[in-house]
């Protein structure tokens, strides 16, 4: 079988064996943002077109391939949702002679009643319940990050933190920016970041702190950067972890290094899961498709 | 007497009587910024000239003029501060044949020893004074909100909020000022936005949720400025305000007035100051000079 984890800035594919092992893999920079409309097919012809041709009859895709702005809009299951729940919920995207399913993203509401979405995340953390186990916490750092629930098997609810795109906007966007260097990673100011959202006071007061402590040259530029990050991802380990709490972490190893170095600093137990989660989860739905 | 509130991106100049009541004004968009390093002479020159050549001596300035950027840096006097302190701590910069005095800005350090500043609000709030009383609480709106202590009839104290920046940046440059219009105001919405900062959560998570309430349609694009300003004012002020406080409010109408509303949605009690604060507190620091 083919999976194809589609998403707004990037396209990775997988040919797998039935059993889920990894056989070949292919990438390409067309996101969905990138694709026009009307031209899906051909650019997945582009990616898989080679597999379809020596002999692979399924694909299953997942991401925001499957949002509004995507190929064919696949409606959010509510938590919670198990495998087979989701592999009951695929929907067929008309393609060629073979048989393409997109999985469907996630919704939940918040304690307040708000919407949560995801798109995407749900199929990683599929391929990583064999590590997660039947109950657990389990983090998805990036731009929006998902903080999930695990309960019997399934995903039991989750919530969404803005702290990556808002780091991105904090330091592109204003004047803390302007007191940062492209330096490489400080571990310290990092870690006094993280240690500084624990403080009383409040982020709105602590961001204007990142500013007077560059004033006072209690921060170098080279510094600055590290500590935001520290502070806003403290921040949000301390709002989504429960003290002393085990967090699996999928996603990029770059920035899950980042977050198992402040969950530690928060009293957390990071545990880094497989890569391929997104690969795994696709042949795992794949499955549960088969099955239904 | 002359006063003159040079701040980062304006310039405004009053000509007032030895009482303090003002005769005339002058304003320029001549902010800090935009003055050429040796050009502050000629700039200055240019607003209060007239008045100069009519027989006035003496001017006092305050602002980021006095900052490392400005005209003379005027080092930072330390909290508590009053207008007699704050008069004999004056530097005087050497300009034609006038008396000319920068009015030095305050600092002060919060619970986790984290530096704060300000330059310009600590005049405001010294023309204030009378309103306000020997004690009390002030907030000066903007993309850094200042809030501060009055104590004995001193500037005991104050804390820094990034809200104003923090709100331009989110909807400059991240994917929530996408699902906004160039609406006018919108009072309900932002009540919701204020009344979603008591909920659980953290703002990084409710951030989040002004993309998602706009995606299920339950914020339209109409709306979601004004729920951003009401989440982000929100928050400040229960971080900042004891529950059931007066606040003194000083700065330009229009934001005035929104954190007016804000703080009554909180609980608090809002109380609006003359808008000529600036005015009134470079009479008196130059009357507290006189005196030294």
């Amino acid at each position: 079988m083919i999976g194809v984890d589609w998403g707004t800035s990037s396209c990775r594919a997988y040919r797998m064996t039935g059993a889920g092992q990894i056989i070949a893999r292919a990438s390409s920079p067309s996101g969905i943002l990138q694709v026009a409309a009307g031209a899906f097919p051909s650019v997945l012809r582009a990616i898989v077109g080679d597999w379809l041709a020596d002999g692979e009859t399924t694909i299953i895709l997942c991401g925001m391939v499957g949002s509004r702005q995507g190929w064919v809009e696949a409606p959010y299951l509510p938590c919670p949702a198990d495998p087979a729940a989701i592999g009951a919920a695929l929907v067929r995207v008309p393609f060629d002679g073979a048989d393409v399913w997109l999985i469907p993203g996630l919704s939940d509401r918040d304690e307040a009643g708000t919407p949560e979405v995801m798109r995407g995340e749900e199929t990683q953390i599929i391929g990583a319940l064999d590590a997660i186990g039947p109950s657990g916490l389990v983090c998805l750092p990036g731009s929006h990050s998902k903080w999930a629930h695990i309960d019997a098997g399934r995903i039991a609810g989750f919530r969404t933190y803005f702290s990556g795109e808002a780091f991105a906007a904090l330091r592109g966007g204003t004047i803390l920016g302007r007191m940062m260097d492209d330096a490489p990673h400080d571990s310290g100011a990092f870690a006094r970041g993280v240690a500084r959202s624990a403080d009383g006071g409040h982020l709105l007061h602590q961001l204007f702190g990142v500013r007077s402590l560059a004033l006072f040259g209690e921060l170098t530029t080279a510094q600055t950067a590290s500590y935001l990050s520290g502070l806003l991802i403290g921040h949000e380990i301390r709002a989504a972890m429960p003290a002393g709490a085990a967090v699996h972490l999928i996603g990029a190893a770059g920035l899950c290094g980042l977050y198992a170095e402040a969950i530690a600093l928060c009293a957390g137990h990071a545990i880094l899961v497989d890569e391929d989660a997104a690969a795994h989860g696709l042949a795992r739905v794949g499955h549960a498709r088969s099955a239904v």
